[in-house]
């Protein structure tokens, strides 16, 4: 008992370990120096990409990045280049998502397309994606062939993740596993691939990389249903946007699409009459679809499913060869991703 | 004599060197086999990439990359995967630019944006761009970062250049030195950028590398001023488009530019009666603008800065030290595409 005290405050000594918060305030700092203080020309195409990045957000990607990276290593300045380029893409595909889906609002702010025009959001938006590039250039180079693939595979994955989801527009019926398909492409893989790229630099083995990007995914997974869940069974003062919002858009998300799998008889008349139509009385249309979901016990069913994959992310973390020290900062975090009511 | 003829035998038997047909043969088998023969999902994001790539066009960029690289190399798959990227991220360009400016037809076929529509050019443009750094991955490692390197600042001037374009859509004066350096970002440096790439690839010295990158730039301007002179000056039979597009649409070109320069009293009524228009009848409005160009001897001064730029880039081409037999081709190249009459 002794001794492994004694190791593990050598360990310490060994290698510093941030905390979230200043894992955070490290991001804030580079953004602010390199991006923010920087005015490149022309004006017209560099201003959107600050305006949308300093709307904020939990920069839990280049955090993931940071964390896992800091698993293995002290040396943030080694990983902070990619941690960036991470919230500089996923901030990217905003822009661009925003205008497919013809969004109005951001973070309680205008979307760069409506604030400016279609036309500079899409450029903008590509100007990003090289922006992002370029900060993974900055990789040290004995890992950066590896880190770019890993990049890459990513982007691709979430560019197939929004297509998936435009498909879903059309069809009338879509399966949980085609769901859970989508949302692991739009979502997931980019916390997955956030996390493996620091774990990459940070020179974990590849059992260590893989098991994070698991975490990843299940973690990505288990968040988005929680977000589905939130829109409809979440308290509007905590969760900071309208309540039913995806009901009142006949989204296909997971608790219509478990609903839809479940109802039956009158109440399946009820389900349909109200996803068929965009023109019913919006606190009616809530109320009378969230109803449905608790007869179907849907709040359950998606909680359950949440806890599934959160336990499947937590399986993967304890998989983690490190000193369970390392593991504290990366385990709150997730706590409060899964625990949020917003 | 005999002594030279001898090493530059010796030198022919080292190194292979590929004709322009040959490499553009090489380019279009990569393309066949790994970019049409393949169908991967889901189709929507995947197809309309496969769509704009089957167009053609006549492959300069990757052209560009394996003719530098084979100055120095004859390992051409070194180079392909580059080369493939630079086609990918020129065509990926083209699409989101027909996007912006509400373009109809490209090599005479519907548009992307209108034959699919605008979300789906948003988005496989946007899966091109990675697809294209995909191929920038494939780089052989020893060399992977500076290639990457020039491919993203060579990416962001692209976008730069057509934000400026943008720009002048809205201005009521462009200089001269504003249009080169316009024309330059959203032209030239790619054509710059690919010969930098093969050259890198092939182990050239950086006052080569360098020597390339300003043939390029020179090449590409020069070029591009001969674009806009074939729009007016051009045989509609030979030049393949309309006659007169530039004027009918009030484009800032740099006949225009150079005529706003110099005309003056009632000419210059009439010139600006002219471009401040969209309603006069088509016809006409070619003829009044192409007859104050002649009048102005505007014809002329694009040739003779055509000329000077053509001049800076065979300037440049004499600098790089390579055996003249290993020119051939690029040079052959270059007077096509400045001869040109298309």
């Amino acid at each position: 008992m002794k001794f492994n005290h004694f190791l593990l405050k050598m360990n310490l000594q060994m290698h510093k370990l941030y905390s979230l918060d200043e894992l955070q305030e490290i991001i804030s700092l580079k953004l602010e120096e390199e991006i923010f203080n920087s005015k490149p020309e022309p004006n017209g195409l560099y201003e959107p990409i600050r305006y949308l990045l300093a709307l904020g957000g939990k920069r839990i990607r280049p955090a993931l990045t940071l964390m896992a990276f800091n698993m293995y290593s002290e040396k943030i300045e080694n990983a902070i280049d990619a941690a960036i380029a991470l919230e500089v893409f996923h901030n990217f595909t905003l822009m661009h998502d925003d205008i497919m889906d013809n969004a109005e609002m951001r973070r309680g702010k205008t979307t760069v397309h409506i604030k400016y025009n279609t036309n500079t959001a899409i450029l903008s938006g590509d100007a990003m994606m090289v922006l992002a590039n370029q900060y993974i250039a900055k990789t040290p180079v004995e890992v950066l062939k590896p880190v770019f693939e890993v990049f890459n595979q990513t982007a691709m994955e979430v560019c197939e993740g929004q297509q998936y989801d435009m498909n879903f527009e059309t069809l009338t019926q879509v399966s949980e596993s085609e769901y859970i398909k989508m949302i692991r492409l739009k979502t997931s893989v980019l916390l997955a691939g956030a996390l493996k790229i620091g774990a990459i630099i940070g020179g974990a083995d590849q059992a260590d990389t893989e098991a994070l990007y698991r975490f990843g995914v299940n973690l990505g997974l288990a968040f988005q249903i929680k977000d589905d869940y939130l829109d409809v069974f979440g308290d509007e003062r905590v969760f900071g946007k309208k309540i039913g919002g995806d009901i009142l858009a006949n989204k296909k998300t997971f608790l219509l699409i478990k609903a839809l799998e479940t109802v039956q008889g009158t109440t399946k008349d009820r389900l349909l009459e109200q996803i068929s139509t965009t023109e019913a009385i919006p606190e009616e249309k809530i109320k009378l679809v969230t109803d449905i979901y608790r007869e179907l016990n849907i709040d359950n069913v998606a909680k359950e499913k949440m806890n599934y994959f959160y336990t499947n992310a937590m399986l993967a973390f304890e998989q983690i060869k490190v000193n369970e020290l390392f593991k504290t900062e990366l385990r709150k975090l997730t706590g409060q991703l899964i625990e949020r009511n917003n």
